[in-house]
């Protein structure tokens, strides 16, 4: 192998220390900081592997490996080392420490990529801290929107303190864009976060698409009242609404059978939140995915009706705000075609297969192509302490990706140059 | 009247800024520096009445003003301090104002009542930030139980500690417990906290019991996981079963339609509280009441059963915690006859009628005989910053206060004189 498995073994196991739960868990929140120390461990490697080294005001940590063509556009690779708030040691951190390991080979080799290759660790991409994530690679591209250094946590801290806090400017988050044209493709390495390739026992995947999540925030709001002196038939209780709209939303998105559209009441909060108080607001979030858009739109528009309809007869109000709406997102051709090839090389049997879970990826597709690798997670389990990938499968993605990187740098220096020669 | 209305109202206005929340509503958590700056505040009224003024280690304020029979039982009288964390000015507070007025009345006219009284504003009678309450009250009948020192507020604060925060000794409050037969009856003024007075049009009333209300916790687990990747079908959401669960508490409550039955899940907690995970674990708090306690332990095996049978389908798990159980507890004949005769005495005509909301008389009742007055509130909205009793409905019912404590003293002494002489 060109890449070094017992070194990618190690920094993983150094990385996991860095807001580490239990045994096997993982609390790191984007623009902690804990997530700082993790940035300059990885940071420190970065060094090591030969690359310049800098952290933009969105929070991202950017890795620069130069390339034979220094002009030419980028190949960008990385993910992001921010976890969930019970989370696991790979959701991340996999694409991070093999786009590392990916520069360190090549530099150890005296390989010099034909196009400069950037690892970036975006920032927030779990989302769950201000309600809207992949900050940094929407950042990246261009996508933040107005008001957004505004949204607040649990702890009433906006993002604009947290990236103070971080030693970011938040006034410059807009200089982050990388200009049109500048980014020529887009690897990522992921676990699966889902069951396909350990029931098919493969060790590694490839991306086709990553479909679209849409969150919303509904706000359910009645009257608080004595638990013991208000007769239930005179309640306007915000939970008990709340209630019915959680066991409506599962049954919305349960229409068709065998279809992958899920939906999730993830967070919830109860207003004032005292035994003997009825509830007087709900505030709550919906995930909802699916792969085929229209299906989504027309369980986003049932969803918003049985909301109304359920208020309505609780005699509550609620109002219902979108956080996030992307677009299911394919992964270009020519890169899978590349990967497939790379992992016949290595004789690797690499199904195909969609991802339910976005990425940043997903957005870094708004400036260029992508393409992304798979590697097989225990019993699909994510986004929990539980979550496992063996270091064997880490190494054979990495190594895909490695040969991957290097004909995928080809490739966009090629197209440069048929452009310019055109 | 012997009490002086102005005065009152002047005391309310000043104790309502104590932990003021928007332009009527009031926080004043437990054992918080803004409860004992309200201490304090009472404390100087106290000692203006001529009253002795100490704080014991449960954390209760207690003013005694002497009376002729110095050894004799006395006749204690008091409410809390304590609001709900989104409350109104009246509950509570009226009883201990109330009280103090009293004092101040009979001192200011050279009366000696024939035994001691004591008003005692109580700790923690609200019960939200320990999720256990009747704390002071408890303390001072001898009903603490093992453990409950170390229980924590949601910021993971003991009891323990924060009773050393106020300035108590946590490891003396069994020596608070009044001896037996010291505390010859007890009084307790109360806004009603529910809608009787207010639709009958009347001023105050008679208070003849108190339901007993049980609360449970229950804790659900299921099965963290990416919201973007668990099939539907694969899921062990616990907060779906929890939604589920709050339904079947409605329906259960309301079998008997026109009974006074109530319950409420009130408090509600998520984790990891994350959007884009599948929740893994919910803990929800029950309040259940009943006057009529055969039907309450009915209800309370059918939600048991239910919670067990719900779980079981979502593939959860779900454990039921006994918080609180406090039975129905009867006011005492005597004490509401002469309240009744006070009140006809003033040209009031008080309503009688039952307390769904539990006070610190219900726990004062393990030690003496009890009695209550209530006072009339807007559309009975309590436990809200809507929360409002008028003024003169206020004095109206601390003159009845005055007038049948007076009457109270001497029957005490009475008794405890013919005990003497048989």
């Amino acid at each position: 192998m060109n890449i070094n498995q017992s070194r990618l073994q190690e920094h993983f196991e150094i990385i996991s220390q860095i807001g580490k739960i239990g045994e096997t868990g993982l609390c790191r929140p984007a623009l902690s900081a804990i997530e700082k120390e993790a940035f300059s461990v990885v940071a420190g490697w970065m060094e090591e592997a030969g690359m310049t080294v800098r952290i933009d005001d969105c929070g991202n940590l950017i890795g620069r490996l130069e390339g034979k063509n220094v002009e030419g556009p980028i190949l960008m690779m990385g993910s992001h080392l921010d976890s969930q708030p019970y989370g696991g040691r790979f959701d991340g951190t996999a694409g991070v420490l093999a786009g590392v390991e990916v520069a360190m080979a090549l530099t150890e080799q005296g390989i010099t990529p034909e196009v400069p290759i950037e690892v970036v660790v975006f920032c927030d991409e779990e989302s769950w801290r201000f309600k809207k994530g992949v900050f940094g690679s929407r950042g990246i591209v261009g996508k933040l929107e107005p008001g957004e250094l505004e949204r607040t946590d649990k702890d009433g801290i906006t993002r604009r303190q947290a990236l103070l806090n971080f030693g970011c400017n938040p006034d410059k988050v807009e200089e982050c864009v990388y200009p049109t044209g500048s980014i020529g493709g887009f690897l990522e390495l992921h676990i699966e976060q889902g069951p396909i390739l350990d029931v098919q026992n493969k060790p590694v995947g490839i991306v086709t698409g990553i479909a679209g999540p849409l969150w919303l925030t509904v706000k359910v709001a009645g009257f608080a009242g004595h638990a013991g002196s208000v007769p239930m038939d005179l309640r306007k209780d915000a939970l008990l609404g709340t209630a019915k709209m959680i066991g409506e939303v599962n049954h919305i998105v349960r229409q068709e059978p065998g279809a992958p559209s899920v939906a999730t009441v993830g967070s919830l909060r109860v207003f004032p939140d005292s035994p003997n108080i009825i509830p007087e607001k709900v505030e709550f979030t919906i995930d909802l995915r699916d792969i085929d858009l229209d299906r989504r739109n027309r369980y986003e528009q049932q969803i918003r009706t049985m909301i109304e309809e359920v208020a309505a007869s609780y005699h509550l109000t609620a109002e219902v705000q979108e956080d996030t709406n992307l677009e299911p997102v394919d992964c270009a051709e020519w890169i899978q075609s590349i990967i497939q090839e790379e992992s016949e090389s290595l004789e690797l049997d690499c199904p195909k297969l969609m991802s339910g879970p976005f990425h940043d990826a997903m957005v870094i597709a708004n400036a260029c192509d992508i393409g992304m690798i798979f590697v097989r997670c225990k019993d699909g389990i994510s986004h929990n302490p539980a979550e496992l990938a063996s270091y064997e499968d880490l190494a054979l993605g990495t190594e895909l990706l490695y040969k991957s990187a290097l004909r995928v740098a080809s490739k966009i220096n090629q197209q440069i140059s048929s452009r310019a020669g055109s």
